[in-house]
């Protein structure tokens, strides 16, 4: 997406420690015109997959996923929720995720009463780096009984191996924007064809 | 918003302790319909008031805001963070924030990048109660002599006290529907007319 692309290598800021800045457009200041480029491609990439529901998590997941859903008839988006405690009650699907950035460990949740067999999911997410929260989705995905489609990434980090594992899985990852490499020093960042 | 009232009526809960349980559609699994018809009211409520950003909080009011920006021509959405740590950088507004459904203490930011002089904010969030979250986002406008156009809310909690002290303020905020009394022994949820 070469919209996208360009707006990492405008606005994005290599920091160290391989974080990659992108908060001018994407996940604190949001560019909404660019989040329904996202979702027209996750569109033209999934329309066809007779999608039931899009799952994303808190929080920079919540409005990708729900501006993508306009274009699929606006079917439901649900949101996993970060939980403190690791003491959740049975009515949830939960699964352990840890988080790159912040450097901690999260429980995530999803109600049972919406996610079911017969669902047929599309994991929308912002990030893809070592996967974590992406295995996370897909394992509350499998205790609901439901059907994985897919899962629409916006930025992959391609040299951490999350996306790698993941399609050796056999998962379908659609990632729009995948970085081979980036260099917080000259601020280069170089893109996967 | 009559749509909104028939859909809280059928699908919303009311639990004991004051909580109305409206994730089967707003803040959990979430109907992007109603998303849009919200935004649609926001509009025609803000959109003659020169709007030149929407400001709203993590997690649920985020999907909101980006499908009411829509109806706003698109403008950026900021999303304030919640911070657990209460210290702060320098290149960021923050203000504190007391939760009312988890009962504790949140430092909310916004980077000084993506909010400034000059900029006329509406405010977007799903639920006003006590108005801490509400008063939060404003501090953090004022810190960043911004200019508050008003607030949009989905539900505010009529028979707590945080919209009409903010009115009092002279804060304009327009809530979508009103909850003046519910019962957890009936579910019986009445709307200020």
């Amino acid at each position: 997406m070469e919209y996208l692309k360009q707006k990492i290598k405008e606005c994005g800021v290599v920091k160290k420690g391989n974080v990659l800045k992108v908060d001018s457009f994407l996940n604190h200041q949001v560019d909404v015109r660019l989040y329904e480029e996202i979702g027209k491609e996750f569109y033209r990439l999934f329309g066809n997959c007779e999608v039931t529901k899009i799952l994303t998590i808190e929080a920079s997941g919540i409005g990708i996923a729900c501006v993508t859903a306009q274009f699929f008839n606006c079917i439901p988006v649900v949101f996993a929720k970060k939980s403190k405690t690791s003491n959740v009650s049975d009515d949830v699907y939960s699964s352990e995720v840890a988080s790159f950035t912040h450097g901690n460990v999260n429980t995530v949740i999803v109600s049972k009463e919406y996610l079911n067999k017969g669902d047929r999911v599309l994991i929308i997410d912002d990030f893809l780096a070592n996967g974590a929260a992406l295995n996370g989705l897909i394992d509350i995905i499998e205790q609901a009984g439901a059907e994985l489609v897919g899962a629409g990434i916006v930025i992959e980090k391609g040299f951490q191996d999350g996306g790698k594992l993941l399609r050796e899985k056999g998962v379908r990852v659609e990632s729009l924007a995948i970085i081979e490499s980036m260099n917080d020093e000259t601020g280069e960042i170089v893109f996967r064809n």
